[in-house]
């Protein structure tokens, strides 16, 4: 077999074999494969596309290039949620509680932010001495004793993944669906869970600009987890907006705990039930109606809270932040935006309030930057909202006050206003199953 | 400027700029643009095509990559020919001394011959004594003295080609029409001519597999040629089957003296005398008409054999060998492949033809190949003759008659019989200007 034949049957829309698929990726595991090859195919797949027979076989290749869990001592149904990143996303430390706190078992392996979208790990290690990684054995004895676990992903999962992503990364290959859904999917089935949610977010601050491009892509990834043998469904929600209104590390905590207590925004709210249901529903726990219905009272009843204690204590965190918030490091300096003009928010550029945060100090241009837990954004005003003239629609915390022009500046600049109410966006766009 | 951009804009459809294009082929050419980025523009030009501008542009960024010629002292007009590489080709060899024989200057810089393809220097290598490299200055001499001389390219024509080239063969970029025009044309430009006529080969041993592609490659190269100030025409012409009966070295230069003498095989001295007569009449030397009266008569004269001579004789070749072609060494062994069948020779795929002189030792199949000048194929029947059960169709020579068996099956299995006479195709589809 020759990569070159592979190139050339890709570049001319033919369907490449399950062992072509496999041999193209063994390749750029081992290094066989030249680069120069690799992204000349990823191009030809960028113009021609993949079936979802040979998407689905990239993602098992993907998958199977490096190490796997097996989570089959945890006892039950292992259930997970996946978001495609976003802004302002914190829906993970809301989620996985509810779900716990009903009985079925979230061990979640968790990614740390990079550019403009945070990470949940991050946001776990604003508690402090919250611990993210544990042996594999604590990590399941951990998940069996209370139902929840989230740890940083330190494994080797999927290092072809990685190495394509550098490559299409630099060679503008990253805009292809079936590359987006094998990176994506390959890494997620690396994992061992029953059930997956995904949370394809769609707008300015995700990977795909388009409703109908994200319908697309959860469509293809719901597909390519079934054939994996997992039970699926995606939720396609709305990242023209950051969700909920703080943007950081702690104050994110700080939301999702609120969130827990009953008092969280609406946005964040809504997304999070309905992740909740979704996963709750697919793990036998009833119609997602009656899941929206447990997870709805696991809020009011307080045991989804307790189960975010549970699991902070186990894993080493300072419990006494979750009981009562204002005991999290305060940024040391704070800066109102006020608005310009008075009007409605007419847009937000999620992306570009997510650049605001990481210029504050909330999150890292390069693997290696150091995280500024308490820095952030806390909206005061989000879109379609009235706001008079030098009224405050965001609230800027960082360390280091020098950072606040600038973060100002992006978040003006991606803030615009009009005379008239714009009118409103859904929420949830979709449910794919 | 970032390569990652110009790649973007091409995979979107974009026209890029002079200045990208600059800016690519500087970087190819220095090194500082790594290969997988090359090859996903190759890819992306590939499906997105290039503008006439940009071609050009891309043209002349590759001719200026490397050395260039000065022929600025050879006194009158200098013309020159290019093939895009056929099977049996010994045109050069004929309309070289035609051409300078009227007086008009051909300094022509030459190439080997790799694959399928032979090449003019290796040709006239096989005349004993011949000398393929000269000083400039005494290759100015020669050409300012008797018009003509022929000598192999040793200058760093256009690295940036070198390396676009070794690139797209490895991953399937080499089918795309200004990447191919980019390269004939920006190496061809390197040289110093005032005008240009290609002979653009069509069919089974060419570059292009129909005449349409053909015609549209001819246009585009004759228009790059024209932007860079150049005379240009091109003809189209059949290699749907080999070029007159030779397919070799000596036995090539053999008929290509037959045809000097006026008994060339029809179709070789039909296309000699068409590309005499454009590229004189290119030269200022009447209509293509006239040019052609004068081209005959330089045959009928015996003035341009008499040309090769003193070129032979001026580049230390020994001249008995033209005087005589009885003279040239003969292989050692030879071999006649007869038909298997009666019928009609339906079909001759030219490429095989070339591949069958290659393993007789006519060829190289890498650069540090030494290849046997007497070896090659004689074609006793080509495309429409009838041929009886056991009449030969050809003799194979070599000084390997272990070659033997794997080239006649190479040759029989190229040549396809059948019951009727099948249609003449045109030698000379078309000339563009």
């Amino acid at each position: 077999m020759r990569m070159y034949d592979i190139i050339k049957k890709k570049r001319d829309g033919g369907e490449l074999t399950t062992e072509e698929i496999d041999f193209f990726i063994r390749g750029v595991t081992d290094g066989s494969i030249p680069d120069y090859q690799t992204s000349a195919l990823c191009m030809a797949i960028y113009y021609r596309g993949m079936s979802v027979r040979e998407t689905c076989d990239l993602t098992f290749a993907v998958r199977d290039s490096g190490e796997k869990v097996d989570f089959s001592s945890i006892r039950g149904i292992r259930v997970d949620k996946h978001s495609t990143g976003g802004v302002g996303d914190k829906t993970s430390l809301v989620v996985a509680p509810i779900v716990a706190s009903l009985g079925v078992k979230v061990a979640k392996m968790s990614g740390r932010g990079l550019g403009h979208t945070g990470g949940t790990v991050d946001k776990l290690e604003a508690i402090e001495g919250f611990c993210t990684t544990l042996s594999d054995a604590d990590f399941i004895r951990q998940v069996n004793d209370i139902g929840l676990a989230i740890v940083g992903q330190s494994r080797q999962f999927a290092p072809a993944d990685k190495k394509l992503y550098a490559l299409r990364d630099v060679t503008a290959t990253v805009d292809s669906m079936p590359l987006i859904a094998a990176s994506i999917m390959g890494k997620k089935l690396a994992a061992d869970d029953d059930c997956i949610v995904l949370d394809v977010k769609t707008g300015s601050g995700s990977f795909m600009k388009t409703v109908e491009q994200s319908r697309a892509l959860a469509r293809l990834m719901v597909d390519i987890g079934k054939n994996a043998g997992k039970r699926m469904k995606a939720l396609i929600t709305n990242m023209d907006r950051p969700l909920g209104n703080a943007i950081g590390n702690a104050i994110e905590v700080i939301e999702a705990v609120e969130t827990l207590r009953g008092n969280g925004p609406e946005d964040l709210t809504e997304v999070c039930l309905t992740l909740a249901a979704h996963m709750l529903s697919l793990a036998d726990m009833g119609t997602p109606d009656e899941a929206l219905a447990l997870a709805k009272r696991a809020i009011a009843d307080g045991s989804a809270l307790a189960k975010l204690k549970e699991c902070v204590a186990a894993q080493g965190g300072n419990v006494r932040l979750i009981e009562d918030t204002n005991n999290f490091k305060r940024a040391k300096y704070s800066h109102a935006v006020v608005s310009p003009a008075r009007g409605y928010i007419a847009h937000a550029d999620t992306e570009a309030y997510g650049l605001a945060s990481l210029a504050l100090g909330a999150g890292r241009n390069t693997v290696e930057d150091e995280i500024d837990f308490s820095a952030g954004i806390v909206l005061n005003k989000k879109t379609g909202d009235f706001v008079e003239e030098s009224e405050t629609i965001a609230t800027l915390f960082s360390d280091n006050a020098a950072a606040f022009p600038a973060a100002e500046q992006k978040l003006l600049a991606a803030t615009t206003l009009q005379a008239v109410k714009p009118a409103d966006e859904p929420l949830i766009y979709d449910i794919i199953e």
